[in-house]
Parts: structure tokens; sequence; C-alpha cells
């Protein structure tokens, strides 16, 4: 089912008001999930709605804020995001990080007490229009396993990296650091089909290619796989994520981040304030001209976009193009969403007495 | 053979002044040497001294350089190396980024015109000595082919994070953002063994076991390996490094960069000045106090190397811990050289009319 942006960023607007958000937050939320509908990032989109929903209801979520800065120098400042909505916190931390930059040259903000912030790039961004290279990382839910442990310790905990480019859009650099994100596992569960090694392990820590394998206590891999590919290294990116967003922050990390879904409790011992996020804004011009730093990211675009292929057929994707070319086809035909998705947000409609998603 | 640090380090301090270093020059370039060899990254120690040498007689390398701020705000700036030693340059960034740091809690540094830097953990560690969390990325020689290319447009671009913990050691995650880092396809050539599948590809692109197959026109594969696998993030983290250290700075990126080895020229049309790095430090208390962010690094350090791991004899190691333990050894028990750069050393030697590294 196609449907156009209006009609869907209205009805996640109207959600957000019906559970007590302000006007302003409601349309910053929900330009952050459609974001990340627009940009082809389903997992991230609409889809999440009914989650946020729940943590709500689960009194996880505070849809009335007093976000605040609570430490800070002129670059460096640590925000108490109060549980709110991380669709709301992070841009106010990404905001404040701009304001320092402009100042400064750079600013920087590391995040606690928020919750599920969306896709890493929306706030990366909001720098790149400043003509600011920008930085988003999150924390998330345990379901990764370091290298050669059978826990699950880490979340998907995803980094961004964004670029202004002159003639060319944004290079922007925006990955889980697991081998896989949870999104992919749940499209093959859904068709019943395996998943390649080196996505997922067992709860015994085998290599598994059962999609399943996550529900029965499995793990989500680093980037890498196996120690052999350089998992190591994705554990590394993965620690740092956790590090910068929440052990700086007063956040939790490791194990004791809160889960996303509700049928799961939070750790009983919390060793810090919901989930964190760090982000960051640098001045392009604060190492050397605009047009300059512009010219050249184009060029090293031309470059690699030129580059000679093992298929003709298949050229080297810059980072951040499959998700531009997603907005202008979905911008111009309208957003797919799967039946359930579409069930669920009927089920918000009937559960806040709002219109249904198509009349 | 086995060698204690001093001996190593006074010849090598002997050969960058005969090379003609300032005397303080060639203690820091010794010091960044050895301090690879004592960690255990002897790709990176005085194995490279020869290359260096190489590159000073093809008059690549500056070894009385006039290392200048090109520009500049209170917390970004660009360096100018003026074709030193790497070793020496980017110590000199990192001292700048931690003055910025001093003043406004965060400092920022591009560099261009700048060599082969060695183990970036060297220059993130200068930050943690300072409670602040330290950041180091260099770009490299051309081997890496991104993500569906067969060309080899991206050095190893390693990036680098370090933090310091309070009763553990610092975390230091320092990576090649390739699937295996040059030295160990090294290894396997010397041994004569393949390579595991996901690390290097042949001329035409084709995924391959033989560890030969760089030379004959082959390339690294992204860490990730393969687009299933996710080499399209590990493409992503190296261009990232490639843009904050070289588009930014205004040294060469891509294909551009030029070769470590003498035996191949540099590209007739650079596009920029030598090879570039990207440097950083950032207070820990601009966020929180250091004794919070410190204990609970040690809980977070902690609560992994006590995880469940799939063989009990094999426990979760944390990132920077491998390094740590090769110099206490090291240290006590000397660093060890294979034969070939004992040779090279001693070649040297000869040539310099310094003493031979063993009277």
């Amino acid at each position: 089912m196609l449907i156009s942006q209006s009609v869907l960023r209205n009805f996640t607007q109207n959600i957000f008001l019906s559970m007590g958000c302000s006007d302003e937050h409601a349309t910053l939320a929900a330009d952050v999930l459609l974001q990340a509908d627009l940009r082809g990032i389903d997992s991230h989109g609409v889809a999440r709605l009914v989650g946020y929903v729940r943590l709500w209801e689960s009194k996880r979520i505070n849809t009335n804020p007093n976000i605040t800065i609570a430490h800070e120098t002129p670059t460096t400042a640590t925000v108490d995001g109060d549980a709110g909505l991380g669709l709301v916190v992070a841009p106010f931390a990404m905001r404040l990080a701009i304001q320092k930059a402009e100042q400064y040259g750079s600013g920087w903000v590391s995040v606690r007490n928020s919750n599920h912030f969306g896709i890493a790039g929306y706030h990366s961004l909001l720098a790149v229009e400043k003509d600011m290279i920008g930085f988003a990382m999150t924390n998330a839910s345990p379901l990764v396993a370091p290298t050669y442990s059978s826990e699950r310790l880490l979340g998907t905990n995803p980094m961004c990296y964004a670029f202004p480019a002159g003639k060319y859009p944004p290079v922007v650099v925006d990955m889980a650091t697991s081998a896989a994100a949870n999104g992919k596992l749940e499209i093959a569960q859904r068709a019943g089909k395996p998943v390649p090694e080196g996505w997922i392990q067992d709860a015994e820590g085998n290599y598994t290619t059962d999609p399943h394998a996550l529900k029965s206590g499995g793990s989500l891999l680093p980037l890498g796989g196996d120690k052999e590919h350089g998992s190591h290294k994705g554990f590394g990116l993965s620690a740092t994520v956790d590090i910068l967003s929440a052990v700086l922050s007063g956040a939790n990390y490791g194990p004791w981040v809160p889960p996303f879904v509700t049928f799961l409790q939070p750790p009983a011992d919390p060793v810090g304030l919901g989930i964190g996020h760090f982000v960051g804004a640098m001045r392009v011009d604060g190492f050397r001209p605009v047009d300059e730093f512009k010219a050249h990211l184009d060029n090293w675009i031309s470059r690699f976009k030129s580059a000679a292929t093992v298929d003709p057929d298949q050229k080297v994707i810059i980072p951040g193009e499959p998700e531009l070319e997603a907005e202008a086809d979905r911008t111009a035909n309208g957003i797919p969403l799967v039946d359930s998705v579409v069930d669920d947000l009927n089920g918000l409609a009937v559960k806040f007495s709002i219109g249904p998603l198509i009349p």
C-alpha cells in the first residue's frame, strides 16, 4: 500500500499530539519518523510508532519533557532528556552543538535520559544544512555479542558522519556497527529464509543461519562477523558509540540499556538514566573555505562514482545515495507500507479516537 | 632476535639524526616507532625505518620542516606539515588540539602535507594522559577497493578512539577500516598460506585466498568483506577517514594519496599536498566529572571482561588490552625483530656510518 507523505505526516503528528506532545514536539517527532520512511529506512519510520506509544503507556516516555543542559563548556555539553522522545531530545542536542560550532568552530553534546532517536542521519543532516560536518550516534537495546562472547551486551549502536558537498548531495555514512541490522533479520524471518553466515549466533554462541535464533537467546554479531574477519573492529566501534553516548553522559550502557520493546523490563539495577546519544558539529570553514571543501568533495565523489567496477552494471554507491533515490521516489509516488504496519496504525487511530489512516 | 628497547631507541634516534632531524624531532620520531614495537604492532615500528629513509632520499620527506597553522578558529585548525615526518607532524597537531581543548573543551585539527604517522594510538593517547578523549585517523596509500569496485582507491585508513579509565588501563580502539591489515597479508605471504575469504580480491575483482593477489593488481577489501556482510560500512568508514583527513585539510585523497613505497611514483596530478591526518581531543570534564566517568568506564570494562564466552578459556578482549600485554612483556624481555628487519637496520647503519644495531 502506497500512502502520500502528507497524509502519513498528518496522521503521525496526530498520534504524538494524542500522547500529550506539544505542537512543536509532535511536528518535529513526526518529521524525524517521516524522514526515515522517505529515505527508505522503513525499520525506523512509522513502523516504530506503535512501539513509542507502548513505551509512553508504560510510563517510560515523558511526552512533556523539561530538556536541560546538565553541564557545559564553550564547546561541550551534557543534555538530560528528562525521559523525552529521542526524536525530540536529539534535535535539541544537535541544535546546541550547532550553536557552539557557530561561535567556537565545533560543538559536542552527549545525551542521557533519552529514548530511541530514529535515524542518525536526520540529526547529522541538521549540521550539514549549516555547512558543517555532522556526527550522530546512539546506543540501543542489547542485541549484539562482543567477539568471543555468547551474551548480548551491545545495541546495533549506529554511527553517522555527514558532509556537505557542492553539486552533489551530501555524503552521509549512516550505519549500524553490527554485521546486519535487525530489520534485515526480520525480512528473512518473514520470508522463512536462512540468513548469511556471519550475521548471527545462537544462544550458545554457535554461528547459525537460522533467522529465528535471535528470538531464542541468540545474538547479532559485530561488523566483521568473526574474529578472522575483523569482528573485534565492529565490537570496538560499538564500544566507542556506547562510551561516547552513555558512559560520558550518565545514561545506561552495555547490557543495562533499557529495551525498546515493552514486553521486556528494563534492568532492575540501572547504571544511569535512559539511553544515550552523542552528536556533534564542526564548521567546514573552521578548516578551509567552504567552496574549496565542496569542490574537492565533489571531485572525490566524481572519482568514486566513475571507478571501474567488477560488474559494469553495478556502479560504486556513494554513502547516502540510495537514501536520496528512495526520497525522490517516495516523495513523488508515496511511501509503501506493509499490511502489518497499516493495521498497527489503524489500531492506534482507534485507541486515540482519531480518524483512520485512510478515511 | 630480542633487542632491548633502550638499544633500539638509541639506534633509531641516531638514524633520524643522520637524516638531518633536530634532536627534538629525532627523539619524538623514535618514540612513536618504539611505541609501535613495544605495543606489538610490528608492521608500524622500526620495520618501517628503511621506508622513511627511502622517502627522505627521494626528497619526499623534509627532515627540517616548518610546521605551520594554516587556518584556525578557537577549536579547529588546519596544520601544514611542510612534508615533514608524520611521526613529528601528528604529535604537533595533537598538542594543538589538546591546547584548544584545555581552553574551550575540545580541539580538532586536520593535517595536510604530511607523511605516514605511525600508529594512531600513539597520538590519541597523548590526549588520554590529560584526562581527555583522543581521536586520531589518517589516510594512506591506496590498497583497498570500495564495495563493487575493482580499483584500489582507499588506504587501510585507520581510525582510533581512546578513553581514560580509572583502575583499568585506557580503552583504545585502534583499527584499520579494511577487513585485514596489510601486515597480516605479509605474514601469510611469508608462510605461503592462503588467507581467509573476504580479505582480498584479484585484479578483476574476484574474491581470492591467494595472499600474493595484491602484488598482481588485486585489492584489500573493506571491513565487512562483501556487500552481504557489510563491506559498504567498511567503505563508509574509510571514506570518512579520507574526507576528514584530506578533503578537509587540503591533502591528497583517494587514489591520489602518494604511496609509502618509493618504487611507486606519486600521481602526476596531485589534488592536494602530501597525505592527511585528523586528530582531536575532548575534555572528559566537559561532560561530567572525571572521577564519575572513570568509575563508570571501569564498571563497563569489568562487565565486558566478565562476560560469558563461547569458549571458557577465551575471555572477551577489551580494546587496547593486547597492546598493553605486549608492552609489559617487551619492556621486560626485549623487542623481537625478524632477520630481514635486523638486516635492513644494519644496512642503514652502514649507509649512515653509525655503529651497528648490536656492536
